[in-house]
């Protein structure tokens, strides 16, 4: 049946991927991944399609999910990450495993909103089951050396903690609404907005000056000392000298120089408890690595395990990259005869090399302009020449 | 948030792969695509979203699709195979390529029935501009070879050509909707259903005893000459000496012991024109690979290109292979002080090692027991051992 213009499209924030550009995200893809193997990280996946009762069970959520009815008209979801489909699977089927369970993944995610990828690749690591500093690091390491492995510069990441704010929100008895409201524009860094609220908020005058000021502590261990000033509340205490250990890991682990402290930063996921960070590269206007810890929401799947990760949004990382040029094959092999011709290349296949074989019959300058568009190095005449 | 009941659950026709199945799944990928790029073919992604106006413009068809509406109200679908969407790829963006164009893929496709699985893996190839019959025994060879190279024995392929049942069909000029029934009935094998129908058909008698004997024309070249006897009409002609030619090129390819011409064979999706053809393995019920060639799909995306191609339902072939032990790592470093145990890690992997970091501090007898459940052949203490 003839197609509609529409049906020539392809659908907004969806797009294909030509060999060469598959190919670069493939081989990212393939050095991230080796990389989490390296570090012991075990690779799983999940379906595209879970339950919206699993992944946003707050249904009243502004959720970007891609969302349809299943026969049972129960709610479905695209996933739009994978951290709580692997919460959902180490509940069940892995429960039994050995803890502290590290797992990876590498998929397509799915976020219905207006920008330009609305499916795009991610890869990323959960480390569950260890509340220890140790493993906040480790993740924070594994993220910077994976934008280095794939041979990024200049990226940069901040480190924060959901503690700090949440201690202060607490410490100034500041009711849920007004705090899910200001956590969302500080995540947003939206500072026109966190100022109108701070300050039609009521706050105490002081509390108000913190959260006005958070955003501008980044930089190194020194602001640590700062925030120790602020309060002796033991939430705020308590994230500080985390925050203060797991920088002094990323030294040992030798990436400490391509992180800096940000106190500011709240991650849009409502599951953070702890440490949290997000990885930025030149160019790119929205963190393309997004982590950090969350300790409560494997208790939401009935079993109780502190956990951390990160995800990389490599579909977004495409563009920092030339497209290489895609392989083509060793060898084409033409001439006059079917039988010589299946023969020749399933001989040199046998030996390992790729083939090409002209389909019919094709003459020697035919075949030359195939092999050169198509970068094949080498032609072969099977037969004997006519005269 | 508490989960429910549902929202600890996977949707139905969903799964989960653990290390150890998704390691299964990967291998079978990997070693098929590598084939197919032995036989020159290059990977594509099309993305998983597409409008149902591409790929099921006909609205009125029973369709087993995942369809939803995006912002605009127009319909999307969840990819159920990739050659429409392959279609759609190469007369947009590859239009200017070099054909015959050799493309292949590997990916997830979703088709909302009642089966076991309503997601599951997909690897096929699209070769794309060439109607020459070396074209068609290509695929199948390729098909045929897909199967072995991942280590099945006793698959079986069945060829047959859509042209006989056409000619037929053309022959007694049987109505559209009579000739969809049967077509349907027949390729689902329900021979109960055909013959009701034949019989109901009002056909010549002779039309209805061929189409009735169709489905017991299996075996070799032998089979050709008797549907030759039937009629002069050269489509039907045409198909069986088409048949013929490609039945000979699979005995050059090495590969016609595993195929049998099979006339009842009638593919399920409506755009074959051609040879098509099915390969089974044992204990699945159902084809795990399934092709043939499609020469008028292209005409309805505004280009006009012969085609032929193949998909294997890799997701469905898991069973038949025993889930690989999975990789874990090379050594685990334990300690009491962090500094000596990242900075070990961190050394070890730069030589090469897969490590896991014991987090925090464990002792020796710990070590060894997470080294046993983890299956890793070896610990490394670092640091003072305390007296």
């Amino acid at each position: 049946m003839l197609r509609t213009n529409l049906g020539q499209r392809i659908p907004e924030g969806m797009r294909d991927l030509l060999p060469e550009e598959l190919a670069v995200q493939e081989g990212l893809e393939e050095k991230i991944l080796t990389l989490f193997r390296h570090w012991s990280y075990q690779k799983v996946l999940t379906p595209t399609l879970e339950f919206t009762a699993c992944i946003q069970p707050d249904i009243e959520q502004n959720d970007a999910l891609y969302k349809f009815f299943d026969r049972e008209g129960r709610i479905l979801a695209l996933r739009p990450e994978l951290t709580m489909s692997i919460a959902r699977l180490v509940s069940t089927r892995m429960r039994g495993a050995d803890f502290p369970l590290r797992l990876c993944y590498g998929a397509d995610v799915y976020r219905n909103t207006t920008v330009r990828h609305r499916e795009f690749r991610q890869v990323g690591v959960e480390l569950v089951g260890s509340d220890h500093e140790l493993a906040d690091a480790e993740v924070i390491a594994l993220a910077v050396e994976s934008l280095a492995g794939v041979g990024l510069k200049n990226y940069q990441f901040n480190l924060g903690h959901m503690g700090i704010f949440l201690g202060l929100m607490l410490e100034a008895g500041v009711d849920e609404g007004t705090q899910a409201r200001l956590e969302e524009a500080l995540a947003r860094k939206d500072m026109v907005g966190v100022e109108s609220w701070v300050r039609r908020s009521g706050l105490p005058t002081r509390v108000q000056e913190l959260l006005l000021r958070l955003p501008h502590f980044h930089g190194g261990e020194e602001i640590l000392d700062e925030v120790l000033d602020w309060s002796e509340r033991p939430a705020i205490r308590e994230a500080v000298e985390r925050l203060r250990k797991i920088y002094r890991y990323l030294n040992y682990f030798g990436v400490q120089e391509n992180v800096s402290l940000d106190l500011g930063i709240l991650r849009g996921f409502s599951y953070y408890t702890g440490a949290i960070f997000e990885g930025y590269v030149p160019g790119i206007g929205f963190p393309v690595v997004e982590g950090g810890r969350y300790d409560t929401l494997y208790a939401d799947f009935g079993v109780s395990l502190p956990a951390t990760g990160f995800a990389i949004h490599l579909g977004n990382l495409l563009e920092q990259f030339s497209n290489t040029t895609t392989e083509s094959a060793d060898i084409l092999v033409y001439g006059l005869d079917a039988e010589q011709i299946i023969r020749q290349c399933q001989a040199l296949r046998a030996k390992g090399k790729r083939v090409e074989m002209a389909l019919g019959t094709i003459e020697g300058d035919e075949a030359r302009k195939i092999a050169l568009n198509k970068r094949i190095p080498e032609i072969l005449f099977v037969g004997e020449e006519v005269s």
